[in-house]
């Protein structure tokens, strides 16, 4: 089988079909006619100066508040490096995104996992563990349609947390890279703009408006906290790519990215909707949470399925999903993660058919 | 006085009018039309596959061997961060890059600085050092017109560091981001090329071939090392910029680098030509090197100067310079650094006067 015929649920990056790149070429062009000494030098670790300006728009911010990294895992980084040192003790969900949780253990934090509901975490399990005589640091928060979970945290439990990190004294790390791929339902408010005591350090990116290959995300936080961030971003990189933000800035400004969000929320509402109806079809033993947003839809195929034989012999197939255990620090073993972004809707069925083929193949 | 009246001989970045903006603006098309999966996806931590094929071919080792990055600091960084903790022995240039210094005082290495003569680091100095017990993880060198020396290393000390290394097992960290800006003479094998003993890792960059704001630079290593560096920077970026590099490799495949960097050092010539001759007429006591590529000419003004009170009041009279002791552990009181890449020739002779009229006001 060639790869161009795996059926991909695994990655979270767009399919090339619904990324504008007619749109980026004419913005890159713009970027070279309108900045080219920005484009030229270096420029500052805060990023592109109509770039931070844009975002400080969109968010309702000061300038200050606002920096500009190389990806929004760029800004994860940086936050561990300055908040997380051995044994320092960390708040994440459970699941949570598979990358967040090796950062962390790379500077073994101490990790306490809280489980996530179908509204977002669960604030009574997160007190009860403050209760108990944990001080975390840093609570780690994917707030809209989660990674892995696909589900999003609700408004009242969004402020219940903002009041627990200012009752027990700690950050939350809002992390947001979904927030505009919204395709049902209402938004909801951040808990940067919640926030009023400066407890969180929100981040974002355009990796899903524009595209990942311009590696550009940002971080939104107390002055004092981006001017650290940026001491230290300028020690390892100097300054985030100039020619990627003036690009995305011109995209931005002329509202392409505008038409660009439409086009994928419609793509990945056609994706989740053929998902749901497969996985009812193939899999009716499936539980999952159908997502008004983001990439991923979580999935828990119940008692007497590994996935960790599922999920290799679903690629034998030529179907390819995440195993569960890779989102959590123990169990796991039952769920994995599908991935819907990359899919276009006329191949998902036939995904899911062969990952249901796995899955019986595999069975105890 | 307006920023754009200032004379900055402080940064080491290129003035716009030596950077190819035209031949950026149809590389980065050129780079939309032929690679828009790339450019929209996330790539992977070893780099965009043709631009690590084209350097493989420019330097003679395997595309194995080749990873790259977010410019040439994110390589130190990652080095630092895979070789360098507490109390890690390490040699450095003195003088040395500031962010060299800066990024392994971060770590907490232990620093070992070695003189930097005419022709490179004093081999004899660094072999009495080894011989007196030092055993170093790592020598930082920087090799072709040093910042801020603006010397060479002779090849003969390039083949001693390298038996040096195997004699007392360290790793060499050649820092070449100049390599290519030679405007005289004819240029030294790197020590990665003489190498026969996985000593070396080499680091260049394109900011002073094709401009500092596209962020792109590189590694060359052993495969074993640089899968290490790719793990880790899997962890922190995903990948680097996509749309960077293929914009850059359609820039060095067209054969557009080539022209860039002859107008890069026809200039370069030009200035650092007329730097000396200023510096002789307006302030005779100088004490310097005149470098045969590069971007920094290092000048000691001799006892009785103290740059640390000329340096602002030649900012004050509009000229921008950088004080020696940024460079150096200890010392360096007399010294400054000036980067001619950002002035054009004829404004040097007035940055000069300016400057030398700082000095004399200063004066014990």
């Amino acid at each position: 089988m060639s790869a161009t015929d795996v059926i991909s649920f695994s990655r979270g990056a767009p399919s090339l079909d619904i990324v504008d790149i007619e749109g980026i070429k004419t913005a890159s062009r713009k970027a070279l006619e309108e900045d080219p000494g920005a484009i030229a030098g270096y420029g500052n670790a805060y990023g592109f100066p109509k770039m931070r300006e844009w975002l400080a728009n969109k968010h309702k911010v000061s300038v200050d508040n606002v920096l500009v990294t190389n990806g929004s895992l760029q800004a994860d980084a940086f936050l561990f490096d300055l908040m997380v040192n051995e044994d320092t003790p960390v708040i994440v969900e459970r699941p949570t995104y598979d990358r967040t949780l090796l950062g962390l253990r790379q500077r073994k934090g101490q990790l306490h996992p809280v489980t996530v509901d179908d509204d977002g975490i669960n604030v009574e399990e997160l007190e009860a563990l403050l209760k108990s005589g944990v001080r975390p640091a840093l609570a780690h928060i994917i707030p809209n349609f989660q990674n892995p979970a696909g589900v999003t945290l609700s408004e009242t439990k969004r402020r219940r947390l903002l009041e627990l990190a200012s009752e027990y004294d700690f950050m939350i790390f809002e992390d947001d890279p979904y927030l505009d791929i919204r395709f049902r339902g209402e938004s909801l408010p951040t808990m940067q703009e919640m926030d009023h005591n400066d407890r969180v350090v929100y981040a974002s990116s355009f990796s899903k408006t524009v595209c990942p290959g311009l590696r550009t995300g940002y971080m939104i936080g107390p002055k004092e906290f981006i001017d650290r961030v940026a001491k230290l971003a300028g020690t390892v990189y100097i300054a985030p790519n100039n020619f990627a933000q003036a690009t995305i800035y011109q995209f931005a400004a002329s509202g392409d990215i505008d038409r660009s969000i439409a086009t994928v929320c419609q793509a990945l509402e056609e994706r989740v909707d053929q998902l749901a109806t497969s996985l009812r079809k193939h899999l009716p033993q499936a539980e999952f949470v159908t997502p008004d947003g983001g990439y991923f839809l979580w999935v828990d195929l119940g008692e007497g399925v590994d996935v960790a034989k599922v999920a290799p012999r679903a690629a034998e197939l030529g179907v390819q999903v995440v195993k569960g255990t890779d989102f959590v620090l123990q169990g796991g073993e039952s769920s994995l993660r599908l991935a819907y972004s990359a899919v276009p809707a006329e191949r998902i069925d036939e995904g899911v058919r062969l990952l249901a083929q796995a899955v019986e193949e595999t069975k105890a």
